[in-house]
């Protein structure tokens, strides 16, 4: 079952404690894409520069990603982003952001791409998340990520386009922030509250609430249940740039793959297990160099793993008292 | 097999964005006794004042917490504590420390405490936790806490502190700081590696490491292998205080609890399972008073709730590339 993303598409600058790399492929859009490329057709709505390569497309028709839709802005530069990560990685500080053809984006959906059951929105700005989000009227399942940013200047229209959506993904200080709620429960069964604007003509409101908690894993609220995951433990992290991306493609992708259900909690555990493993990979190396020659048999080894280092058995103990 | 912990007795003062306490019962041997009470015998070294009352040690023999090693100092104030936590209740501020007649503090243990089998060096000097755990040579197994003040001002102290114990329970931000790796499976592999101080007559270094994740839940790394559990998910939590030495008194506990074996990974999953359960009622009011009304089917229930919300089923799909 298709899946369009929507987001952008990058070129990366990064400096962490193990190294540096210049301008290379990044962007929401192509994490999550190359993630999602392993369980499903994948179409990508972006723009680029005339600074963008050949060789960067080529990594994403690699994974049997659809660039038609990536739009070309003829005298444009391709969006450009720099920072540099501290000694633990959980700092990152930006050293330059060049919007670019990003700026005044408008985004395009061809025939096909519309035609998509399954829809995400990266992060972007809220009013275009809800533009792309009415011309797929008819998707069974269309998430949402958001960052700071657009919930200190456009809450309203963030809560409106969220209101439209499935699922949300947000890192979890981002759900505090968007409900003022300190508690991660509290803040996820708020937003489940919400529903589809009036005169949307939507039937239903967020049903799914992903909080991405970096290095700590993720966790999962449904209206039925909670569920929360590790990361994947790895001794060596090289670059986290992407890895929520990544997180939402495997995610996403896992969904997509299953058209035949309804998300039940069940399947959305296995999909959230599968989002942690995407992510792991993506942290190896830098930008997308580890995902590229990602195998599908290295995903399931690497499920069957966590799976190992979840796990407990409950025993029988008398307790006193 | 009865357990012997050392470590502070205290009021604490304790204002949360849900309330405020003045001068109620705490202490990380006390948080730790209490929990560890609902899986074995426990004896209590440490020190109080004159101003501690009869009530306050009633609430451990209650628990049947063995309080004959109590040492009241005549003349001498109870440890106090007065602290205030933020919105989120992931930072706090120290408002107040009186050492009182912790300052000064020897431990002294009866020949009954020297005997048990299984012993927690709270957070002390680690000076004082050395000279604690040479009085108990033949203990099973033996576990310690610290903190960033001691790797601060006591690092060698403190390292040989952790060279002569079987496991270590500290925060993984304490981890990180201990030995200067910021990963926190390197960091862990790291302690892993020191052996027992040479002339000390050990023949065991550290072998299990806990790293404590807050609000996130807890790691675990042996030789064999890794672990990690979520904490359990509260909509409401009131105080965290005495969080992290509950966790302590629910894991050694279990182990205690369970003489017959060495302690393997699975034993060691269960005893996380059980810390992370006793941390959660913990925190579900002030200070002790949740965990003092606990009853053991409490702990049995959520210990199902906590198997239930952490666990997936890996299911076949064919990948794709």
């Amino acid at each position: 079952m298709p899946i369009t993303v929507v987001g952008s598409i990058a070129y990366d600058t990064v400096k962490t404690p193990f190294g540096k790399r210049e301008r290379m492929l990044g962007g929401a859009a192509v994490h999550f894409a190359l993630a999602a490329s392993f369980f499903d057709d994948v179409r990508v709505v972006g723009p680029v520069g005339e600074d963008f390569g050949e060789d960067q497309l080529a990594v994403m028709r690699c994974r049997g990603v659809d660039v038609s839709d990536i739009e070309r802005v003829a005298g444009g530069k391709t969006f450009f982003w720099a920072g540099e990560y501290g000694w633990d990685l959980n700092s990152r500080e930006t050293l330059d952001t060049q919007l670019g053809v990003f700026e005044g984006f408008e985004p395009k959906l061809s025939e096909q791409s519309r035609s998509s059951d399954v829809l995400f929105l990266a992060n972007i700005q809220p009013d275009l998340q809800r533009d792309v989000r009415a011309q797929l009227p008819d998707a069974r399942f269309v998430a949402l990520d958001s960052m700071n940013l657009w919930i200190d200047i456009a809450r309203d229209s963030l809560v409106s386009a969220i209101e439209g959506v499935d699922c949300v993904i947000l890192n979890d200080a981002e759900l505090r922030q968007l409900t003022g709620k300190p508690n991660l429960i509290g803040a996820a069964r708020e937003v489940l509250s919400w529903s589809p604007p009036e005169g949307s003509g939507a039937t239903r409101g967020p049903s799914v609430i992903v909080a991405k908690q970096g290095e700590y894993g993720a966790a999962l609220v449904t209206r039925d249940g909670f569920f929360a995951l590790p990361a994947y433990p790895l001794e060596t992290v090289i670059d986290p740039t992407g890895a929520g991306d990544t997180f939402a493609g495997g995610f996403i992708g896992y969904i997509a793959a299953h058209p035949d259900q309804q998300p039940t909690d069940e399947l959305l555990r296995r999909a959230m297990a599968h989002a942690t493993v995407l992510a792991s990979f993506n942290v190896e190396e830098f930008g997308t160099e580890r995902v590229e020659r990602l195998a599908g048999a290295e995903i399931v080894a690497r499920i069957g793993e966590l799976h190992a280092i979840t796990q407990f058995s409950g025993a029988p103990l008398a307790l006193r008292g």
